[in-house]
């Protein structure tokens, strides 16, 4: 799926750490909501309200998921789940774009 | 208008000088296309194909126009038109949030 159709989306960016993450929020007909986003290199913390899949659509991330001690890459074309109230970090070498989804059952 | 509806969204966002400036792409039904992006502090020139509306949505950024000898600075709400077939310079000095519109007819 190279666009999503029949959406709306919020002319505001959602701006975090100096600009170095945005993301755009993307609203679907069911009131589901993802976020396309960008982050430049650098090491960052983000905490979780609902269980969030990322989608990665270029570059690459490095990721300390809660409750794992081994760090893992995910490229161009993965996918990591984060579970919904915890906190995830993410270390960035190249630019890399995703999709986050956030799950409304969980 | 806070929000588009009835659009769609290209997932995978378009990336320029190393990531600082960024853009998703906005299609409308009527087959007219609009960018979202951001742009982090630096100076950047583009070219443009068709005239373009630059509405800035946070942030501000200091343009020189196509013809001008003066830079001028626009700010949260401000909006400046770039001719077709033309090149702007832009410094940035805080993340700016905007959204490009792309003349059809000019």
């Amino acid at each position: 799926m190279k666009q999503f159709d029949h959406v709306s989306v919020v002319k505001k960016a959602n701006i975090y750490f100096d600009g170095k993450v945005t993301s755009r929020t993307v609203i679907f007909p069911d009131g589901s909501q993802k976020t396309l986003g960008i982050m430049l290199p650098g090491e960052y913390e983000f905490g979780t309200a609902a269980a969030e899949t990322m989608e990665i659509l270029a570059g690459e991330m490095t990721v300390l998921l809660p409750g794992h001690t081994d760090w893992l890459t995910y490229r161009s074309g993965d996918s990591f789940q984060v579970p919904a109230e915890s906190r995830f970090k993410l270390k960035v070498s190249v630019v890399a774009d995703y999709c986050c989804s956030y799950d409304a059952n969980k």
